[in-house]
């Protein structure tokens, strides 16, 4: 379904989310509470296991207070 | 539905890709063609009607021969 340069990407994406998280110090829960989305949705786009949308995108950098170009520097 | 910080991000990437593809000295058809997108498709992401996904902006940077981060320079 997606391309190996897609699952790249989407997993890079996932490992600079979590990095962030942890950054900012925030559990799961807790970004999962102020970007209002699920905790295991969370946990899934951290895996690697979503191909998720620009909205969701901007409510993570919003969330994570980095610009969407922080969030994709060097993936 | 949408909120209007992730209605502007939408438009930006929209003004962005079309830039690039100027850029690019793309038409909209054969940079559909080459990212295996219908014309439509590039046309309605270029007006800021599309809240497209990871995997789409992938392929179009891809095509467009810039990095994700570049794409969202500014944004």
């Amino acid at each position: 379904m997606y391309s190996a340069e897609e699952r790249k990407v989407i997993r890079e994406l996932g490992i600079r989310v979590r990095q962030l998280r942890d950054e900012a110090g925030l559990s799961q829960e807790r970004l999962a509470e102020l970007a209002e989305m699920h905790r295991t949705y969370i946990s899934s786009i951290e895996r690697g296991q979503q191909n998720i949308s620009l909205t969701i995108l901007i409510r993570l950098a919003t969330t994570l207070e980095v610009s969407l170009e922080r969030l994709f520097t060097g993936i």
